[in-house]
């Protein structure tokens, strides 16, 4: 996420913070004002439910539950407007059950708690993985299916689709709507910013300061029509990713505003900035202060950091992801900032998730520049392991690949370190991930530079990006409008990064969602990703088979994905220039193959002979 | 090693190979050319000891020997003009053995053979280590003592001081000649490039292409000055460091003109260049063609490379490397192109001399750009371990540091990644190398620009570079002749970087090495750089103490090397302008400390206030 445009506004929150307390204090059950969860299911493993009750002076009740449940403890905090209350609901059966609240022996008031039956096989549920396409969506930016709900009496910021940094209007109705599209275009799975409530008075758009981490915002939608979203993606064989943030929570957030405890958030008092230094959290050398700068300071004013060091804060955090899951009917996580959580505490939730849903993929952001720094935080990292270190997250990201792909396709000559040996010397190092296929691979996401914009809307070096992500081990993930050749200047700021979708707002002069609105041009960009995703899905030996490259040579880089009943040969000839080879040097990869057959242009290749492959272009053949 | 500029003169070779064969086939005991080792010694690890016997025909004989000595094995090759021979020394007391040679049952001729005794501790002489400092000569550059020894009638390449790549003259007379000079610098210990016979006929001055590893070139002494260099070395507490080179030898050595066997050298057939691709080495998608054209590729055209997968050979490098470690009383190796070796031969190669000297340092050239692949090559590491690969090398290049020093001194503003965050970030991924203590640190070598050629002799920048290397972990080198503020361009050549050493020639004009023969501006490089290390010298903390750093604020890089006893707080400003900071922040290194002695201005310095810094100027703090 990006830290750079929030803006703290200190004087609207305490208006705002003193508007919230007249509220809660005149709602009916003036006693609670909040549950959360506000259910929980079943048979799950964490069967220990801590159940936060809050309401003015709560704590001052004892509390007793029905059904012959046990309580496990009850704490409480130097905030009285807390209690949270552990039950133990293994063995019981889906059933209403009754808190009670007592004042001197006397029940003052009750609270219903219901336990709900799980769906069939939700703990073995399937999740992404490499077989996978990822489409990235920055909600409030691709489509604006209920104009409806594009502001919210009681939320601050309103709709203004001429701010670049306002809110727009997409929504969850906009995704639904254009799922068809989507599929279409070859993605298997949909990753969309944030949805819970972000109700900043200002960018509150990105919704990585959420202000209720168990509610929609609802100028997305509702909580259930993101169970729609889900059983819509379902209905298509797809899968639902969700953002989750557990680094911080936005300063809107109504706990911000009536701590349970001190250290809920981490203080210096108050705000401190975070030093960025992710380095300082392996580093043997780092000192203690860069080390807790780093991962306790606050990403930026706006978002305080969350100290998930407390068990309190870490339970509530395990379990709010739970409940999504298991809620909404999730089929993944990427959790954001991965990398500036508490190391201890993020290990833990990782690693409660992953015990109550054991195939569940989460790909965190770790955005560093070094493979070994990346791999590290990998589940089972032997790198990690030098100190004893176990994340538990099944999944990082590329960046280094990522990195590399900003500048090789301006690289004409392939030097001893330019142009595809970047790109190659990049997967030298997979030897130093635990699990590389279980890595995102992206030439762009919502916090950088459109690929687009770097290379000037260039489609042959479109192509070959494309081609590599779609080609190589791990899970491609494509920035929504990029396949329409859509760009975007980070050093513009974010919302060039996050334009509107073209067509996803009534009255939109281009409604790039059909072929017949698409420009001649948009239809190039769409119609071959479109094509290659597509031929991608059915590709098994592209989502498990080994990988074997070659040195490239004259900015040429030959590789080849293969298991024992398929291989794929990839070519890019990044250079300007035709270039001629032999086929002779891939003779290990080759082996008995005769011909290849380029599923792009559909053109049979006879590997006896030289191959010549015009400047700038790629060639993915299928060997026969 | 350099492999740009050596020259292929197949014409000359031809002629001189002729010369050769005329020369072997007129010696006295034609029967027996070449014996080696031509000696060994008693009680050593490696008692099996494989004596290669060379001779016109001597394969049609059978060989026997005296003292009731065992013959483990008799080897032939497909070249009748050796003979391996392996025997058994383990108990044999030292004696002088008799080999006999028999054709029909009638002894043809014999050879003596001597087991010496070895000097009192050998085992477990000292090598050196992070307490050392070690100062690397380029031999042929570095002074005259013998100005006889010149040339050599036997030996094709005489002298030509005018030629950058020619021969000038250095030798081994003129290291020991100077090694008070040495010392007085606060050197311990010296790595003078190989000495071994180069008789190539251009560029054999750098002697990495030998062709006679058990012989001295004539042209840089005998190999009893040889040993004479280490008891001179050893009387002034001293080491004596051999360059070794276990991948290749020099295309006229006297085997390549006869090999033993086809396979002795790689051959494809004959000559193929390597990539110089080595992380093929370990990358799990390299094919294996491109594994092969690194490690099996010659590293130039006159640089045959062995093959250590044929046993014999393996054999007879370890035999060698063991030979001139017990004869000569060495204190430690450097490897040359270590990671070009073949894979499995260089750690069994490695492992063998450490079984025999367990104390043994072995510092191997593993050229590369990024710690993870580095640190793979160091004994025990977690990443080697990954493929279960174990190379054994006790210490390994820090060459990314290396990298670092290159440039951060022209870079004035401390922004994300650039000045001290560079030399900062290379300390964070320490926790990857399994001994991090072990590892050279350096600002330049012999194949490198040299530092005061690309800082354009600031004293300034040198000041910064050399406090880094004497007071960071690791055990620093030094290149000689910077200490008196040579500079030299790579880009002009190597001969340009490997200027000969002012003084060390009879007429030099100025003679550097003495006080009184120095200019103003070479004292001051000199005695900043002698007052440094001769302080490091006792600097227990500085060999030994951990590390704590913090991140780089303004371009100022502040780090403490510490342990029970001793604390010491380095301060580089590499910015521009006088830089004043808190030393609040520090206080997990400061502790109780109160005062820091400047071990280079010797003013104290009070902990309790700030402390300002001139511009690109550093501190050197002893805590009180």
């Amino acid at each position: 996420m990006d830290y750079k445009k929030t803006l703290r506004l200190c004087a609207f929150a305490r208006i705002l913070k003193l508007a919230t307390i007249l509220l809660f204090t005149s709602v009916t059950f003036a006693q609670i004002d909040r549950v959360e969860p506000s259910f929980w299911y079943t048979g799950m493993n964490l069967s220990s439910v801590q159940i936060m009750f809050y309401g003015k002076n709560i704590a001052q009740y004892d509390v007793t539950i029905s059904n012959n449940v046990a309580i496990e403890n009850i704490k409480k905090t130097e905030n009285p407007n807390y209690v949270f209350v552990t039950i133990d609901t293994k063995n019981v059966a889906a059933s209403e059950l009754t808190f009670s609240f007592k004042s001197k022996n006397k029940v003052a008031f009750t609270k219903k708690y219901e336990l709900k039956a799980r769906r069939e096989n939700s703990k073995f549920r399937k999740s992404y993985d490499s077989s996978d396409m990822i489409y990235l969506i920055m909600s409030d930016r691709f489509a604006n299916g209920n104009p409806n709900n594009d502001s919210d009496k009681s939320l601050t910021e309103k709709v203004d689709r001429s701010n670049p940094s306002g809110r727009h209007g997409g929504d969850i109705e906009g995704i639904i709507k254009n799922l068809d599209y989507i599929k279409e275009l070859g993605a298997t799975a949909v990753w969309p910013t944030p949805l819970c409530e972000d109700n900043d008075a200002r960018g509150s758009y990105h919704t990585y300061g959420q202000s209720d981490v168990y509610k929609v915002d609802s100028r997305f939608g509702t909580n259930e029509d993101y169970l729609r979203l889900s059983a819509e993606l379902h209905k298509r064989g797809m899968k639902n990713i969700m953002d989750y943030v557990t680094n911080h929570w936005g300063w809107q957030h109504w706990m911000y505003k009536d701590l349970p405890t001190y250290d809920w958030v981490h203080q210096f008092p108050g705000y401190s900035q975070s030093n960025y230094r992710m380095t300082t959290q392996f580093d043997t050398n780092a000192s203690a202060i860069d080390a807790r700068n780093c991962m306790d300071g606050w990403f930026v004013p706006s978002m305080p950091d969350l100290n998930q060091s407390n068990p309190l804060v870490l339970k509530y955090l395990i379990q709010n992801a739970i409940w999504w899951i298991e809620y909404a009917d999730l089929d993944g996580f990427r959790v954001d900032t991965y990398s500036y959580n508490d190391k201890d505490g993020i290990s833990k939730w990782t690693k409660a998730i992953t015990d109550e849903y054991p195939n569940f993929n989460i790909v965190g952001e770790v955005w560093m520049h070094d493979q070994a720094q990346m791999a590290y935080w990998q589940k089972d990292s032997k790198i990690g392991a030098i100190e004893s270190y176990n994340s538990y997250l099944p999944s990082v990201m590329d960046f280094t690949l990522h990195d590399a792909l900003e500048k090789v396709f301006n690289e004409d000559k392939g030097e001893w370190d330019k142009g595809m040996i970047k790109i190659y010397d990049n997967f030298t190092n997979d030897f130093l991930y635990p699990n590389i296929s279980n890595i995102l691979v992206f030439a762009e996401n919502h916090d950088t530079n459109r690929f687009n914009a770097a290379y000037k809307k260039d489609f042959k070096k479109y192509q070959m990006a494309m081609t590599l992500l779609a080609t190589i081990r791990g899970i491609p993930q494509l920035y929504y409008g990029s396949e329409i050749g859509m760009d975007g200047d980070k050093s513009k700021g974010d919302g060039d990064i996050r334009h509107d979708f073209p067509g996803g707002w009534g009255g939109d002069r281009i409604n790039a969602f059909t072929k017949t609105g698409r420009t001649e041009e948009q239809n190039k960009f769409y119609d071959f990703t479109s094509k290659l995703f597509n031929w991608r899905k059915s590709a098994a030996v592209i989502h498990s088979g080994k990988m074997m490259h070659y040195v490239p040579e004259n900015n040429v880089y030959v590789y080849f994905r293969y298991n024992e009943k398929q291989t794929v040969m990839v070519v890019i000839n990044n250079s300007n220039e035709t270039q001629t080879f032999k086929t002779k040097r891939f003779a290990q990869s080759i082996q008995n193959y005769q011909t290849g057959n380029d599923i792009l242009s559909g053109k049979t290749i006879d590997l006896k002979n030289d191959i010549a492959l015009e400047g700038k272009s790629v060639l993915v053949l299928e060997l026969k």
